[in-house]
């Protein structure tokens, strides 16, 4: 089943590499089918090279079982399930440990909205959620990965589709977007920009940017009135 | 019209790729005719893969209308468009999001002119542009960005083929030159000799250069008495 | 003899120029045969470049002599042969120059636990050891080098297989496994950890993380409750 | 002439790119003939996308006048010239304008020696020369560049053999050896040490090694009592 969807998930899971965003197995892209109800994931710990659109396993998005697969899923998968349950929007989901954005994520960090590269994909700075507490990891740390997750976008009241990105604290990123290709094209800018704003604040500690810019360059890109790209 | 031009333009375009200070759809590049009274530019959000020729955009000069191609032009063109009008030197501009010259763009900062790499090109600091008023960003954001470009040349009272490119605030580098190929080379140099600096003031935030050496290296590649380089 | 194994030390050198943490010389890979009591190490000052198996040069464990080999050992042989001897847990050993390594090394610190890459594979601090004395320095530099890393291990007080990887004051890393390749593997997440601590730490000198995240993360994936991968 | 010469000239200059320390036609490789009493240099200005062993240029040691040669030779040919004739020695001189070696170089600091990659190549800081006064500049650029070189080197005290290159203040390294590939090799050292201790002095200011560590580091690859590498 999903022959097409296995397909775009080892295609966006290869991409990772190729943009040097991952390196041997770190790293996982998903996608969703909303009408069968399941996703489909990278096999866990399983090295990109040879990967092929049948590695992938499909998982039942209502009970978490495997549903298709010659592989056990992504060890992350209780994260992207919990995301994928709480926001319709979300058709793909990508976590890495791409090193800038990592490096904000250790340092318990939001990475400030301060340029235009940022705006144009993430309307305000990219959270840092807090640190899990001792219960959370131990009694079920992936799943509430995903759960802080949602906290962390609710507590802060925006829209996930509008800043598809967050920081795990001490751990690292999760992007998202309409589909796989979108969150992997998230999870590298969101690498690139970590990397600028990290420098930026190197260079001057009171780097900051007038909201107005933040809101042209990003309805430049998004909502009824964008005009970058072709129709 | 003008197959040749889109030729060049097109390779330029491509050329950010390979030197690695574009990925995705960031960064354009234009040339102009100056008979004709048009410039030639990239489409606005079409992938470089596969980029050819045929995909350039041709547009007026004095109308900003757009004159031949099957895409709409880049969402940067008006602000290219100000800059050809206003400086009739100009045969090339580019823009990126380079990431060390977008974060001194960030920070609000002018890249010093601290070595004679930087001296061989750029014959002053690379100033960066004070930030868009709220109303300048809403009214007509890319022709603004152009005239502030302007504002800040005329202002630093410089030659702009002397200093072929300026940081815009919170947003990133614009560079130019004589011709498409000219104007890549100068974002390129741009990006190597932020990182350069970036690190000199880590290193040491006195870092600074006698006005004679960047007399020197400057005088030594460009102007009546060059000597480096084959007649 | 040990031909299979040749194979594997020669390409595990090989993989360290293709992950990009050593160039020219730098850098060497050993690993064990505990039937024979030999290793099999790189040659010493060989260039990577045609490298072949047959290059490999096999020691006696025991006595440090050449077992057989047309070239003189790795420099540093005297350190991989102390440390096979103390630790008959690791089957191969790494060492090099890795920049981000290296950059820690050589300021005398830690690599701090402060995020979960760093305790997907190192379970706790990687060490900087003290830097030698003079006289262990002139007396038996690569023996003692061995020497003070078994100390360091020990005053800790933590197995080495947990945390297979150490900073040589003032040197540089030396990482193992339990063979050739998984050392490779240690000596590159290494680097990429080395990296990402030391961005985090420029963002937030602060940057630290729970024990229990640690435990949590390294346990994903080693010892007996391990879930990680497949089986 | 000196077609052997002018082949390794070539390759020694494209070395530089390969080893990602020039882009353009940033950097230059010359070598000595003693015989002739003439260097053998790049071009000036010349790309390296087909450079030929042919584009190279001899120069006589005694006059600085061009013996052979379509092209105009490097604008530093006069700094490589002034070395040659002070030092016997040097059979090969490279300069680039590589990042982190012009960073300091444009901080104006020399590069301790704090670690063991340095002390495997550089028997002691490598020193960054005071600024030109502007009537250096002024009035013979490129030699002042090689007189104040040789005057730091005899300032410091030091074998520049032992040490063997420099950092011109504000504009970047010089390197040297026994030979043209020797050089190259030098400064792709010289660019990785520089890397290695702006981090280590980043992460600690007081980033120091002892001098007997640097004395051995320097003696296992230098001097009669050198064990690195076969005979």
């Amino acid at each position: 089943m999903l022959e097409e969807l296995k397909k775009i998930v080892c295609n966006a899971n290869l991409e990772l590499v190729r943009r040097g965003v991952v390196i041997y197995t770190w790293g996982n892209v998903s996608a969703v089918d909303r009408d069968k109800n399941v996703l489909v994931i990278k096999p866990s710990g399983v090295p990109y090279d040879n990967m092929k659109p049948e590695d992938m396993v499909v998982v039942d998005l209502a009970t978490g079982e495997k549903v298709e697969g010659k592989w056990k899923p992504s060890s992350d998968t209780a994260t992207h399930r919990i995301l994928y349950n709480e926001f319709k929007e979300m058709g793909g989901i990508v976590h890495t440990h791409s090193i800038n954005a990592v490096a904000f994520a250790q340092a318990g960090m939001d990475i400030p909205a301060v340029g235009t590269t940022h705006a144009d994909y993430f309307y305000g700075p990219v959270p840092c959620t807090r640190p899990l507490t001792e219960k959370e990891v131990n009694e079920a740390y992936e799943e509430n990965t995903g759960k802080v997750i949602i906290e962390t976008i609710k507590e802060r009241g925006y829209d996930p589709m509008a800043i598809p990105a967050i920081l795990c604290e001490n751990h690292g990123p999760f992007a998202w977007g309409k589909d796989a290709d979108s969150a992997v094209y998230h999870a590298v800018v969101l690498e690139c920009v970590a990397e600028m704003t990290m420098k930026s604040l190197i260079l001057n500690p009171q780097t900051a940017m007038p909201q107005y810019i933040l809101d042209k360059h990003y309805s430049r890109k998004h909502g009824p009135n964008a005009y970058y790209g072709q129709k």
